[in-house]
């Protein structure tokens, strides 16, 4: 039975870290805040304790051992935040990981696998692209090289960031190789409390797409520069914002299309912008209407720029496939949720989540537990303390069976 | 005779203050590059024998007696500069007043009415809103307390910086009271060079509208938000930016509308954007149209933010009526410039001046000499040193024929 008080106890003590005035955290990726973070979780983990390490891309795993020497089962998620987060996204996961091994401890309960708690880095990609780095690095997705020097907007590295927050580890990427993956996470989207259900039994993940367009034209005097003759950066990515609403109603309601950022240069009330630099990021569960919606996104940003006589380049900053959970995995938290007695519903996940990564190399499930108004990336992103709670137990009884296997 | 290399010279030794690698000028107001500027110019006019006064804005005037003691001629116009400026926008009507006042000494000529060449505060409004704060407050247009209390983007007030910098004087405001203005600026636009004219002889300045919008929406997931459940800011902006685009073809040539600020929170690629803040610039010569366009704006915005469930809200940064310059100045103007045997046009003016204030309190009017391009608030901004010469000559002439009427 999951202590319900002191899983909430741990995440609102988690939630000061980083707390911002009037509620919500920020706690960005390799930030001070997420270098306090990561100190408070380790303290926790050899609490209970656990084995901790941390690899070289900064991603912390804590280990309890089983009854034999196999590999173990793994619960894991995020404690980075984006600017104006909520205290569930990504600290949930992790803390209902621990709170699961508090459980098993004071219960005198020692299953026949190990048991491991990873905390990943830069899940939530806010700060440095791609999402879900450190599982990334983790699975051998990317090359850890490439991950350490990927660049802030500031021009700050991985590298640089990890060593000054003291989260460079000498552990090695990839270990332990694991046995199974199981993240518990809030759903962050409106769905499961629409349907006045508890759970959610995740599928699976949509596939994400990230651009960062680059528009060049030319700075020009607002007042002296007659329209016709205007190269104007900023028009052409509010085309292409408006083009993206457009595309994702046209092609129905499973593509989303967003444009979160956009930075302007010289950003003046008077000065014709003569950069314009923003991101697009396109989600469909279907990996050929994804394709497809890149197709039209590329197409148009290339005419709007024709027809304003500027230039526009762009990099992808994060590009994953819509990923399938393990049938087998997907099957067992269908059972322990059915067991438990708790409305649920299969569905897939809208966001990106460690859980994606992990399921390249093992077999992986996710759970999800309703998110209040379907709010997340959000200070008042909420869930219910019974919701909190019901999701833990979940995750206790999978990790169990899981573990006993 | 003016003496062009000393007026190029002293155009590029200012010019090195604030210079940007690579080119341009960014001396925004009351920054500490502003600072150095003034301290420059007013050692300038001292080397002339002028007598400085500062203002409470932190005008500077330097005054040359005439043989009688009359209100004096002033000459005027701005050394502040865009973020990303040229090395002629203002700078060269107050290095061409003071070459003007150097040929005169040279010659050992006193015309009958003093000269004064001023220094406005703050023309451009790249940093504190409204533009032409200085000579706005100089003609009793705003009040000083409300200008003084104007913030910057970081909330900085003008006052605590004009202190910061030493420019808040102890001469009163609107001293000295003037005969007559002349202000010799760069057209900023394409139109002399296009037409091969060496000359503009300026009637008026069009009419400005600047807005400042606020959208408030809500922050959420941008992969597990649902399209028709969206409330984002960034949009509703977009929407705007390519609405004033279509007003202003729509409406025709004159009508000139420009999106150049923009600022998202919390501008992160995977979270819809909660708030935008953005300025549209709006001109027309004709003041009723530009009413018109007004109108229209704040309706679609409207609309556009109730179709989106955002908040839009906004605050008028400047808001002047179309100016019509003094037809006898202007006449005066014309007539120098055909003496010297200029090729010219008359035209209105497409930027603001700080000759349009000036015009509330005396017979006003402006000189316009070609850009290269077209550019200006680019720091490629330029002028060909003849060009420079030429206007600088007729200013000379003209200043000599009104302060001996
Ligand atoms: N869980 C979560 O918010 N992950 C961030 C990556 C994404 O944008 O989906
Ligand atoms: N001359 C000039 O660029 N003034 C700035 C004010 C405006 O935007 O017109």
């Amino acid at each position: 039975q999951i202590n319900a008080e002191r899983l909430l106890t741990s995440l609102h003590a988690l939630g000061q870290i980083g707390a911002l005035h009037g509620g919500g955290v920020n706690r960005l990726a390799l930030s001070d805040a997420d270098g306090q973070g990561r100190d408070w979780t380790v303290a926790r983990m050899r609490e209970l304790g656990m084995q901790v390490t941390v690899d070289a891309i900064g991603n912390i795993v804590g280990l309890c051992p089983g009854t034999e020497d196999l590999p173990p089962v793994m619960i894991g998620s995020h404690i980075d935040t984006v600017r104006t987060g909520g205290l569930y996204d990504g600290n949930y996961g992790v803390l209902a990981g621990l709170e699961v091994i508090a459980t098993l401890r004071q219960a005198g309960i020692q299953p026949r696998r190990p048991l491991a708690v990873a905390v990943f880095t830069n899940e939530e990609g806010a700060r440095f692209q791609p999402d879900m780095m450190g599982s990334l690095v983790y699975v051998g997705g990317l090359p850890l090289q490439e991950a350490l020097s990927t660049c802030d907007a500031d021009g700050v590295t991985v590298q640089t960031e990890l060593q000054r927050i003291g989260y460079q580890g000498m552990a090695p990427v990839g270990a332990p190789v694991v046995d199974s993956y199981v993240e518990l996470h809030i759903e962050q989207g409106p769905v499961l409390e629409q349907m006045g259900l508890q759970i959610g039994v995740v599928e699976g993940v949509q596939g994400i797409s990230w651009t960062e367009f680059t528009v060049q034209g030319q700075s020009n005097h607002a007042g002296t520069t007659p329209m016709a003759l205007r190269h104007d950066a900023a028009l052409v990515a509010a085309q292409v914002a408006v083009f993206v609403r457009e595309l994702s109603q046209r092609l129905g309601g499973r593509q989303l299309a967003t444009v979160g950022a956009l930075r302007l240069s010289p950003n003046l009330v008077n000065v014709i912008a003569q950069q314009a630099v923003f991101t697009v990021d396109l989600r469909n569960t279907n990996s050929a209407a994804l394709a497809q919606a890149e197709r039209e996104l590329h197409a148009y940003a290339q005419q709007a720029a024709q027809a304003e006589g500027v230039h526009i380049s762009h990099r992808t900053l994060a590009r994953f496939e819509p990923v399938d959970f393990d049938p087998e995995v997907v099957n067992l938290v269908e059972q322990q949720t059915q067991a438990l007695g708790c409305s649920y519903q299969r569905m897939p996940s809208g966001a990106g989540h460690d859980a994606q990564m992990l399921a390249r190399v093992c077999p992986s499930a996710m759970i999800f537990v309703p998110s209040v108004g379907g709010l997340s990336h959000n200070v008042r992103e909420h869930t219910a303390p019974a919701d909190l709670q019901r999701g833990a137990q979940v995750l206790l009884q999978v990790v169990l069976a899981l573990a006993n296997r």
